[in-house]
């Protein structure tokens, strides 16, 4: 790859704040994490839409899935390099009604768009905490929001929204801070991730490990061009696979050659198929604006999600959730399989919990969250306003 | 890992022959590739089993997958450091009799274990080829095939079998040689690698060439520990989860720790799931067994794969085959799912060749081509014996 890529595609202090603003936790209330240890001087980064009414009830939370960033509603611009992930859903007079509803969205802690992560300055001497930052949990996430959500005056969310890693948030609101949340929406994710999702996950954790300028983890010194860009690259393939589906690939690919080639001309190991160039092109995109270290923290945090840990079990935690619910799947979802929405359905309503399941019809596998955008929408506009109408 | 792995798990000449048999193409007869080039002095490994009988009429060709070698049936002993991978199909009064049948199994050519591959000596200067090894394609492994039957006095095989890659040469046979085969039991494999086949394909390559010890494939005077190792095995991860199924994980690993690890303690980016541990050992048992340029060299065949390529298409291809036909899927298959056996079925049948489908109901995903021999081997040996009648 070119030798000018960036060692780190992660926000950092002093880069353009876009649309971001952000808030730091006071230096005396160090912020416990799952696993016994403590951050301190966490900064969250987040953006707003809609206004936030006089009694503080119209907020909703929308959680980011793996590589996504606070920038879920609009435009491209200084700070943000793509439009908001889900900028058809959220907006005036969209699904999620920003002339109604006021729309939280923030960084994950452990990410690299400007919250607290392993790219991020450490307190104490001020160079990036690479190998020193710890391993977070889905649940440290959501302390980290809840901190937010008291610092703008939000008692209550009227929803959390969203999808993947968005929706393992989701379910951990609903479970930690039942008082805090009048309804939820988990949308192709899980209660628990599977062995086959971990498997997942350990095969990006491993080609990140391989690649020599990943160095333990404390690259960030390193010079342009010799980050561990090629292991956050093949990673990333291997998401990106499992993020669609068979059928669209070979309707989008087939068998076509990429670079012009051609199979009656010479064989060469490294000739591309047209799909590799596009996983390629995908792993060259996700270099530019994202952190390997945050790659492997927010991977290593989905593969602990499991809602029943340290609760009594699947069914006793998701016994904490007493809020309306919709749950959405994809049927052509390898990665978040549909039965496993179907099971937070089946296991909310017969514990009494009111929940809705909708699948989503779309032949584009995990991400057709992202892309089946009037599927998704319609569905949460009508629940967020019964969830209103009590 | 340990430092005491070898640089390469490959057979090279001087060790152990165990059953192995050997042809070498005779030197004025250079084997001429797919690719253009040709190989010179190429040697067949190859084992048997039964007795040719005396008009070599009861003659089956059984092909191996991507892993496999000649040692089908049989057990471990010197130079076969497993049993036979179908030994509970092959053998005296088994599904394929070698009682009645004269079987044979070669390793395949650009394979590690005694066929002319990456690891064998270039004839030139006796030094392994490594990055000089041509890219070969399924067609160059069976007209490597076709030259053993024909050393082997077979002029027609009464049925060529074999599962996933295995499958692939046994079309290639049915359509390269229609007057060489007598009937053909292509198992869990396709009639062309689909856009996703070909993306695991890719994400396993990446992994080997991101490996700082694969030299450019150059390897083999490394130092023992110092062979590329790791990106063999993470090449082996991706393609085990995807020869095995969600739901078979779930029930055998769940979301247990390995290495008596536990949630409430310490969490470490490093702690394995159990589900971890069996994909290393998979890939530690490989590399011991394996050589890296070899598992390149097939895979870029399997991505090559496509019967209609240079003959107008997947019709004309398939109306090559004009002989009986069993065709046999997994349910449970993500990499190779049954809609292309069944593909293959319907392509057949349409064209007017008789073809069956079996499904194999099992929940072990691909593999359970090697699992469920009673359910592989039953159909098989129907079919042989409706074949035999004529």
């Amino acid at each position: 790859m070119s030798a000018a890529l960036p060692v780190t595609g992660a926000w950092r202090p002093g880069d353009e704040p876009g649309q971001r603003r952000f808030v730091t936790f006071p230096h005396d209330r160090p912020f416990a994490l799952d696993t016994g240890t403590t951050l301190q001087d966490v900064t969250i980064a987040y953006e707003t839409w809609g206004r936030l009414d006089a009694t503080a009830s119209n907020a909703i939370l929308v959680c980011h899935a793996w590589t996504g960033d606070s920038h879920a509603a609009g435009p491209a611009g200084h700070g943000h390099p793509s439009p908001g992930w889900w900028d058809d859903v959220i907006g005036p007079g969209k699904a999620i009604d920003t002339d109604r509803w006021f729309v939280v969205c923030s960084n994950v802690l452990g990410g690299c768009q400007g919250t607290t992560g392993p790219a991020s300055p450490h307190p104490v001497d001020g160079l990036p905490y690479g190998s020193r930052f710890p391993v977070v949990t889905i649940r440290d996430m959501v302390r980290a929001e809840a901190r937010l959500a008291s610092h703008l005056g939000i008692d209550t969310w009227h929803a959390v929204i969203g999808g993947s890693m968005g929706g393992m948030q989701v379910l951990e609101w609903a479970i930690t801070f039942p008082q805090r949340v009048r309804s939820i929406v988990p949308i192709a994710t899980c209660a628990q991730a599977t062995a086959q999702q971990i498997a997942w996950g350990a095969i990006g954790r491993r080609a990140i490990r391989l690649d020599p300028n990943w160095r333990g983890g404390d690259y960030y010194d390193a010079p342009p061009g010799e980050g561990p860009t090629e292991g956050l690259a093949v990673a990333r393939m291997v998401a990106q696979v499992t993020f669609r589906s068979d059928n669209v690939f070979t309707d989008r690919f087939g068998r076509d050659l990429a670079d012009g080639g051609n199979l009656n001309g010479r064989l060469d190991l490294w000739q591309r198929f047209e799909v590799e160039r596009y996983l390629d092109h995908h792993g060259e995109k996700l270099i530019r604006r994202f952190d390997t270290n945050s790659y492997l923290a927010i991977g290593k945090a989905m593969d602990l999600h499991d809602v029943g840990r340290g609760r009594g079990g699947l069914k006793a935690a998701m016994g904490r959730i007493r809020v309306p619910t919709l749950t959405m799947g994809i049927w052509s979802d390898m990665l978040y399989p549909s039965y496993q929405q179907r099971q937070i359905r089946d296991l909310l309503v017969d514990l009494g919990t009111p929940c809705d399941y909708v699948e989503i019809d779309s032949p584009h596998g995990h991400d057709a969250f992202l892309i089946e955008l009037d599927q998704v929408g319609a569905p949460i506009a009508r629940f967020l306003d019964e969830v209103a109408k009590g």
